[in-house]
């Protein structure tokens, strides 16, 4: 019997932004190998699979890609219908290329199925369109977690040209933002930074460039970061107010 | 009684990439204002609403920005719970953020939910990761429907130095290429333009930067153009061959 392998985006955390096929996957799985940072809460949609988590950041089991690769590989042998949770989209600078190679060479069938990014998940709930007519009409996603990595990217792009969104930058953000204002980026470009995107305890922080690096948080939430005018909405932009999911939850059960 | 209206992101198509709060406000919904490319199966998901196509490429109704807003805030007035379906994700190159603001001076009570958008599912389904370790470590979205817009970007843009994603660029593609080319872009750059991602007839051309433009077709499926190293990698990722997606539901039903 063959197995499967399912490379599943699992969205910015809510499990209600998982999607429909993304469900039907964990509902069906005999073996979830899900990134570390995934909400617990997802692995509940998953009764009849053996759970594990991966990846670096994990905090009980800490699994290196190669062996990811070869549990993913195994299941799939042993007629396994695997699910490989990923934060987010798979394919957004997440490995799950590398993934799919590793499956692909080593000819295990499999899928992907694209969820929902934090990239874009992050500032909209914050109230934050990364496009809108007049301030931005394209945006940039770049990793952050270090300067070697973002530094030729950013230097690739004109200052104020679009909007960036830096995923992985908490820790850099001073640096990242002392790097664009040198390349000539305004130190007063707004520049947010949303915690926990979708989370109970969401949060965003909101300033301009030059105080990205000042502001300190003791929080263990996800951080995206999002710079550009478009910034400048999220503060009429109110949408993304608890009050505003409660009551639409609320109309939505009394119906 | 207050109404509420939900911007809902409808995915690339397929109603499986639907999330699972998109589909619970479908269901719940009383009115529905969809976009005119939004898939017509997504409305079998809100049985109960009055449902109408919006916006400027529909065939059957054709209604104004302005008019949108306006049927938007009616309804909510009236108590109605309200679904402003839009394709991919509400804030990515939909004008979801004038809707959003245009609900907000109304007073009216709203929500975002984020949606898969077709920049990243439709590389994704066609076996192009938009970030891949060596390859691109970020990737750009523009809109490529006239030179106007995306000549002012694509000039701050690096040749080369992150994975460029093109919406609604299909008719403009040859002029597009020409331009990245006298940029500095490689003429031998890969590139592809994804057919209708996530439908049924889905289909994808790869080739070069240079061919771009060359190639003709004969459909009405909505096209993301993708122009990168990492494009070379679909040869390789087979994932999205219909047969493993079948095998994908045969293994889940047969469970």
């Amino acid at each position: 019997m063959t197995g499967f392998v399912s490379l599943v985006g699992a969205g910015p955390g809510d499990p209600e932004l998982l999607t429909l096929r993304a469900a039907r996957r964990l509902h069906d799985a005999d073996l979830v190998l899900s990134d570390a940072l995934v909400q617990t809460d997802l692995l509940d949609l998953a009764p009849r699979a053996q759970r594990f988590f991966v990846g670096k950041r994990a905090g009980r089991h800490s699994i290196e890609q190669d062996e990811i690769h070869r549990l993913m590989i195994r299941g799939a042998q042993r007629g396994q219908r695997v699910v490989r949770l990923k934060c987010g989209d798979p394919f957004v600078l997440g490995r799950g290329g590398e993934e799919a190679l590793a499956l692909e060479a080593a000819g295990i069938p499999y899928e992907v199925v694209p969820g929902v990014s934090s990239a874009l998940a992050a500032p909209a709930l914050a109230g934050i369109p990364v496009t809108h007519r007049g301030l931005a009409s394209a945006f940039a996603v770049v990793s952050g977690h270090a300067a070697s990595a973002y530094a030729p990217i950013l230097d690739g792009i004109a200052p104020g040209s679009l909007t960036l969104v830096v995923m992985m930058g908490l820790r850099t953000r001073g640096e990242l933002a002392a790097h664009l204002i040198a390349r000539g980026w305004p130190a007063t470009t707004p520049a947010a930074i949303v915690f926990g995107a979708s989370h109970p305890d969401a949060m965003t922080w909101i300033g301009e460039l030059a105080s990205l690096g000042e502001a300190s948080f003791e929080t263990e939430l996800p951080a995206v970061l999002v710079i550009g005018e478009v910034v400048g909405l999220a503060d009429q932009l109110g949408f993304a107010r608890a009050d505003h999911l409660a009551l639409a939850d609320q109309i939505g059960r009394t119906s």
